[in-house]
């Protein structure tokens, strides 16, 4: 099981416009060279933020992203799932229903199996930590120092 | 983010050698058929289910798998991780050291990064949750009837 690498960078970008404070809208080229990303990618992950209402954008030559909402009204969870999509990660086939299962009525497999069911317990548990915790949070828990770094290197690049 | 269908393979797999409740090893073209599965697959999965002590191997024509330990003894935890690998699904690639972090001396990044602690607290909550969930369990929350055709199709296939 992996994340794609997406997320690693949609939460390092929200991160950063937290520590930014700042109204202005901060352009994907910017953001790309902050982590050394490729900017088009990146402005595909930043668009989906953007759908979820986590990042607004603003076009033009002067636009760019900036957090939709106070950075305590946005959870890891909306930055997870709005990069990562939000199925499950279990995907239950049903096999149960083929070979041996093959030759039953169907109303007999209405129940959902029991494996989907602890799995998806499994899942719930992982999606109610990462909405239990905000880019607040985070934005607290990081070192002053990473926070001054990137209001400094933004000041220099400008 | 998803899981293998391999994890689905091995819980049915496990599922039914519990409900079978027999010491006579069953074979991988029996539980292939169980299911529909491609056999040479499937006992690549079951290998891994072995390597990780959770079933047992017998050789030879009449050989097979059988649970290496009561149900109880055996969470869900294991039977996923022995499956699907043990690594974190959240892989940070430590982008915060490149880009504007490129010019920053390595001390300063000897701390975690807040996102995969954040990210990793969410992956104990579901490791914890499939933990806490054993092969048992399943078996006893499973519907009688399922158990009953279980053992019904392997009394009839032989």
């Amino acid at each position: 099981m992996r994340l794609g690498e997406g997320v690693e960078w949609t939460l390092h970008c929200c991160l950063t416009l937290g520590w930014l404070e700042t109204d202005e809208p901060v352009s994907t080229a910017k953001l790309a060279a902050t982590f050394d990303l490729p900017p088009a990618y990146l402005n595909k992950r930043l668009q989906t933020l953007v759908r979820a209402g986590v990042l607004s954008s603003t076009p033009g030559a002067r636009g760019g992203f900036r957090l939709a909402r106070p950075p305590e009204k946005i959870t890891l969870m909306e930055i997870v799932a709005a990069t990562e999509g939000a199925e499950y990660a279990f995907r239950c086939t049903e096999i149960r229903q083929k070979g041996a299962g093959a030759e039953r009525p169907a109303h007999e497999f209405q129940r959902q199996c029991v494996i989907t069911t602890a799995m998806r317990k499994a899942e719930l548990a992982w999606r109610r930590e990462l909405a239990s915790q905000t880019l607040a949070d985070m934005l607290a828990a990081a070192p002053v120092a990473a926070a001054e770094r990137t209001r400094d290197w933004f000041d220099r690049v400008g």
